[in-house]
């Protein structure tokens, strides 16, 4: 980082709200304890990273986040910027603060009351108490309402039994679990003599102090992954495991004195949704960090780039920079773009994620919902953004890239599974859509996706044109550009605005218009023929809140040269996503396929104009210089 | 495998010349050597790389493709098939014997003559000496001309010093250089009296008996990579090392008993490229290679897929197998698809290359360049193809794909190079343009891009339209189809391949007027703002190829069940590629929107219709059940 004032100016609004926060995590995280060498065998990294986890403990890194009264600090959401910050150094570092301070600390804290609050969170916060969160089972990743696992409550002992029935419900993949974790919060269907009230989540205790298992517990390793070496993911089965019944957090669901259920949520669908949202701040986070991680790619590689030299243009003279191609332009300057798009929809959800959650925050049912879907389609855009630019980054440094010290290929394999955990992505994208297709206050049933249509079909007539209203920033660009759109220019921001809007509210629209057909004997069938366009739905309308969020941060800056590029910027975003979807919009009329090929050209120009702002830009990411370790920019 | 003969039939097909090879090494290489156990760490992945390099040339594979004057086996290109199911195995494995029997010893037998080939070969054979191939250097990757190492003759004792003059000299990245290699290709500019005369190769022991490096010679070790752990990548630096005249691989230039350089090709820059054209072969295993390895990740997939269960359609009901979400079909079948479609033209390119270099083969230079035109396009596009594919298939198994001993990972840390060694796919596919824009025996001058425009503006008037001509097989079937291209149902060959045929032809036309303007003062920029285009082309006219080999594949089949079975597939492989590319074709006026539209539902058609055929296809891969270890599909 530089004192260039466009690169310091763009830097700030990047960091938004949270700037205090993003500044001091830039300062003070130790760059020995936040990066890995490469090459450590996986023992050697789950030791080292566990170490870390404890260093960042004792810096008050695992205070961000939780309630004040109980030791925590700063506000719930300043844990999401600094999972993002924590994402510039080892991702396996950051899976496994995830898992402690996230997952596990922050299960006991919004499931548990009080009594888990005190008996807990301190020992959570410094590290004392490592722990696990315990939801995915061998049968059951994505359908996590079927879990198997079962947590029978006994009422002649006050005690509550955690049983694994069956091979499929197995616990797995569960990080903290092979080797740390002393503590899981397990989720499982509880059951009373009632009879069963669905999935809730026990505190069960798994290793004693000197590490070794409790009785009924089995672990299991699962052994060497993709990626993320330094997280201990395992398995855990229960052979009829006893627990006091007050393990079992209990902040939306409880057993009474007399052994009876209660809760003040009747819909035990709805009850089960409720506990899953106030984890939504998990899916926040693993966006945040993934689009973080893609951007100290891009600075690895754009710096690479704009010194390595390959082939002369004429005999005699020098080698070309090879940034200086308008094929490597093209494979960097607009994912770089996309990544700042994308960071401004990051600040945005975890803005809403703050005033919907923290403390003191009113219940907005609907706005919850609302964010738990958008979080969903973000994530996973975010997610296969930075799998893909990772890739780019490291294909774009050749063999250099491969090279383990240049940082590229570790960051590439730990992404990758980020694509998978707190929700499949594609799982996801159905989610955001089911979102835009019903009222949000009637959304029960996150994950619940071939079921969804037939469940949704009554609800599907008013909500959808509803959608389309209320979009400030972009709105005003689009009703300030004169004209028709094929009288405004192609590379402003207020024609992209208008495709982006154009888009979603088409494709949602006559979405609509297939599934409302649906019966209960088709309901199936007509949504999996539907799939594709159900994904392109959920696409397009994270596009269009990715370039609002965008455009609002954009609008408001000074004027000046820093406001100026960021546009240019934005619309490099923005027209190559509409370069993507170039036949969409000349098979619906949205453009002529003169205006399709002036947009190719006009991508091109861009990444010629930006080229020269390659340094600012760079500059402004943010990314520590001691976090850059790799030999190629040094 | 089953017995099932349709499945059957078409393995038969897709085996296509070498099918007793294939058979073979089916039956014969035994999965304890071929595949790695995960969890090893560098060191011991690297000695058991060894072991089982030292394994498989006991078992006589390291003579297959040797010349059998000197104790090898079969033909030249039948060690592109083995290549190709050795990829079924360990990749490190895979990438270390193409080091061994591939580069180093290709390098010797081709560009080497009698006296090496009496010295060597043998040993090189049975694995007793190991060697590398030493061409990229720290400075130089894609424009290997310009190395810097140096050969400089001393006719007093008529011996050749080599020497690292620079940093950027040193040679990096070299296979089998870190741990065993005793011997190394050098690739450096061969200096006498008279001056400098490119490129050439020249043989330098670089370790003694007992592994230790030899006076002069300078040995690193490349560390941790993104993949191919159990390849021992490392450097050279050489210090004034003197090796006897002998030891230059004379086979294309040598010095004389007065110290004079003689060669038979005058021209510098056409010998250095006669010299790499011998070694098209490394990139045709490549390809191969990288194919075998997507199709055995679709394997494990589809499999995965076709048991894997999630969500209920309806309460009550089972859940529901995953691929029979459109969106599962989707993700896995238009890559199977592809990935059969390029088997056959790998087949072709394989046979090919044993017409063009297979013993007793005339000279033919223009089907050489033409060869090495396609086969660097082929080459991009495969790599990219089954990266691509490896990680949707990783994806497509959730948490269980990212599981180590799935086997999926592995393999997609492996295969990333794969875009990379042997030349980057960005530069081949341009150099594959180059091919198409030039008469191929005027192509002189491999990997030199940017300044390709100025060289060749004066070749680009009639070639362009000749390449047109001489399909036939595709040509037949559109010929056959009755009427206009819009009357022709969309999912038949014919139109896919009239489709595929006119965006070859006007995209590369449509390049040719471009670069045709070309004059000294602009040649660079001009070619630079057209890179998008050239890449196209390249695509594009292999895309063309894949479909023409495809279905000469296809049609010399016997009637029945089988073949209508690889209709189908190809035409999913082709309307996918169509799909991709839509807005090129409506732009073009090629087809209207409306058969835009057709073409995506037809897509998803042809996913539902192929859906039962899974299993078939599946068998028909050809993939060693031995092989496939991965405990979700046991």
């Amino acid at each position: 980082m530089t004192d260039n004032p466009i690169a310091s100016e763009l830097r700030d609004v990047l960091d938004g709200h949270w700037l205090e926060l993003r500044r001091r995590a830039r300062a003070e995280l130790p760059a020995d304890v936040m990066l890995a060498p490469p090459g450590l065998t996986v023992e050697e990294h789950r030791a080292r990273t566990t170490e870390s986890l404890l260093k960042l403990a004792e810096m008050g890194y695992g205070r961000v986040g939780f309630p004040t009264a109980f030791g925590g600090e700063l506000d719930y959401a300043a844990s999401c910027i600094l999972f993002e910050m924590q994402a510039l150094g080892d991702l396996s570092l950051l899976v496994k603060s995830g898992v402690q301070f996230g997952l596990f600390g922050g299960a006991v804290a919004r499931l548990g009351t009080q009594r888990h609050h005190a008996a807990y969170l301190e020992d959570i916060m410094t590290g004392r108490l490592l722990g696990c969160f315990a939801m995915t089972e061998v049968g059951h990743g994505s359908n996590v309402q079927e879990l198997e696992t079962t947590a029978t409550y006994d009422d002649s002992t006050k005690e509550i039994v955690i049983d694994t029935p069956t091979e499929g419900g197995v616990k797995t993949y569960i990080g903290n679990a092979a080797r740390d974790g002393r503590m899981a919060v397990v989720f499982a269907q509880l059951v009373t003599a009632e009879g069963s009230h669905g999935v809730h989540a026990v505190l069960v205790p798994v290793r004693d102090e000197s590490g070794n298992a409790l009785p009924g517990v089995t672990i299991g390793d699962n052994g060497p992954k993709g990626g993320l070496p330094g997280v201990d993911n395992g398995t855990f089965a229960f052979d009829k495991v006893r627990v006091p019944k007050d393990n079992l957090l209990n902040a939306f669901g409880d057993i009474d004195e007399d052994g009876k259920y209660v809760s003040d949520i009747e819909n035990p669908n709805r009850r089960f949704f409720t506990m899953l949202g106030t984890l939504v701040r998990g899916r926040v986070c693993v966006g945040g960090g993934s689009g973080a991680a893609a951007k100290k790619a891009l600075a690895i590689a754009l710096r690479y780039g704009s010194t390595r030299r390959q082939f002369a243009a004429d005999d005699g003279q020098d080698e070309i920079v090879v940034l200086d191609y308008l094929a490597h332009q093209r494979k960097l300057l607009p994912r770089l773009a996309k990544s700042i798009g994308l960071s401004f929809a990051q600040n945005a959800m975890t803005e809403r994620l703050q005033a919907l959650q923290g403390e003191g925050a009113l219940p907005d049912q609907e706005g919850q919902r609302e964010l738990e879907s958008i979080v969903a389609g973000l994530k996973a855009v975010t997610t296969w953004h930075a799998l893909d630019t990772i890739q780019a980054c490291r294909e774009a440094c050749g063999g250099a890239g491969y090279m383990a010290e240049n940082q590229l290929t570790q960051m590439r394999a730990d992404v990758d599974v980020f694509t998978t955990f707190e929700g499949d992505n594609t799982v996801l994208l159905q989610l955001a859509a089911k979102g835009l297709l019903t009222d949000y206050k009637e959304m029960w049933g996150d994950l619940d996706v071939p079921g969804m249509v037939g469940k949704i079909a009554g609800q599907l007539s008013e909500r959808i044109v509803e959608r389309t209203t209320g979009r400030a920033g972009i709105q005003r660009l689009i009703d300030a550009a004169t004209g028709r759109d094929d009288e405004t220019a192609t590379d402003s921001l207020a024609w992209c605005g208008s495709m982006f809007e154009q888009r979603a509210d088409h494709v949602l629209e006559t979405l609509g218009n297939r599934l409302r057909k649906a019966t209960k004997d088709n309901a199936f069938e007509l949504f999996n023929n539907a799939q594709d366009h159900v994904l392109l739905a959920a696409r397009t309308h994270i596009d269009r809140i990715v370039l609002e969020a965008a455009v609002d941060a954009q609008q408001a800056m000074a004027d000046g040269a820093a406001k100026d590029l960021l546009e240019r910027v934005l619309i490099l975003y923005a027209l190559s996503s509409i370069e993507e979807d170039k036949a969409w919009f000349i098979e619906h009329g949205r453009i002529t396929t003169a205006r399709s090929r002036a947009v190719t050209a006009a991508v091109n120009d861009l990444c010629r104009e930006l080229r020269g702002a390659v340094p600012t830009l760079v500059d402004a990411l943010g990314i520590p210089e001691d976090l850059i370790t790799a030999p190629i920019v040094q």
